[in-house]
């Protein structure tokens, strides 16, 4: 019943981790996180650049989600400054789906924001 | 003036479900929905697939949405563990549309987000 | 420079209206929104059918964007019970774009949410 | 690796700006945001129109997203006024990606929504 579904390069154009946070970590900690599908029956292996307002991308930062798993890859674990504009790239070599969220809690209540990132190719 | 709109594959990458809430239940307890509208004149019949981070995926839980219904599933009523990493994909017989919906009542004021799933087929 | 932009069938899957508010009406009314651009210059007239789970549909009913024109409206101004889950089908005559947001003031602090309705004709 | 992603013309059709906030300036003002990214290797020169639903559009705004690089636009820098149903057209003169968000510290935690723009051209 399992098919491949999906598409090879995405984009997340917002970015943005905050610095501070209420509750207990790390289910409560701010962070981005990019959530993948890969519903097919090999491994995808993902490659992520960051884009910066104000210099060079960083990347691309290898990754890999396994045949019929997902995984939510958290940004707050790659070298991204906090408080700072960013963006994602993914490319795969096999086709995943994207889903882009932020859990912001420097507030004392907690934000939620997600979307659908966008498949450009 | 109805016409059948939508597609047949959608996923959701974007898989949570909280394990402790604030308020009165049912409305108010912490929750993952998918909302599909099926517009046509015949039922859907709907093949909902759960992948996790660990092993294999589990279902398919089948559903029906009746013809010029919309139906909200809680992503609650499925055996999915809380507090655990998951993603779905919704396959159906005849076209319809998904969209993704979290109310989030761990902290004392709700949070909420929502995206259309994406359209895999 | 302006061109007409969008789509002709929209379809919004999620709705849902709170039946309770904290904070001054209307900006802090819970509320569920279309907010539809007519970026071309002539009048777009709408057609919103409204689906719910247990009885056909209602409308459809028609509302007007004119040319080179915003409008937000609010689900509340329909005869849609509270609490009560629906979807709805927007048609246009001309390309319209249509974004879906909820603001819900249930709790003390507001909660939101929004996505790009899916684009189904 | 890189390549040229994206569209050239987006379409945001929700806009609103709050006109209170809690919280710390800039970070929590409340705002509303084109998040843009450019990962090609020429700039993108952008013109912004904001639409109303009571008189003509404005703009277009110019701005410029430089190659290989983001820019996380506040729509509060541009004249629009506050507590006013908006919409935007971002045309651009490269391929580009948008996503929309808004936070909204009119209550005393904030929220968030945010969504990939429409890509009309």
């Amino acid at each position: 019943m399992l098919r491949t579904v999906g598409r090879t390069c995405w984009v997340i154009a917002e970015g943005y981790i905050p610095n501070t946070s209420h509750g207990p970590s790390p289910q409560m900690e701010s962070h981005e996180t990019m959530c993948v599908l890969n519903a097919g029956n090999a491994d995808a292996h993902l490659r992520v650049t960051i884009f910066f307002a104000d210099r060079d991308p960083d990347g691309p930062y290898e990754v890999t989600v396994p045949a019929r798993r997902t995984r939510h890859f958290r940004f707050n674990d790659l070298p991204i400054p906090r408080e700072t504009d960013y963006s994602s790239l993914i490319e795969s070599d096999r086709p995943v789906v994207v889903q882009h969220t932020r859990l912001d809690s420097r507030q004392a209540d907690l934000a939620l924001l997600s979307t659908v990132a966008f498949p450009a190719g």
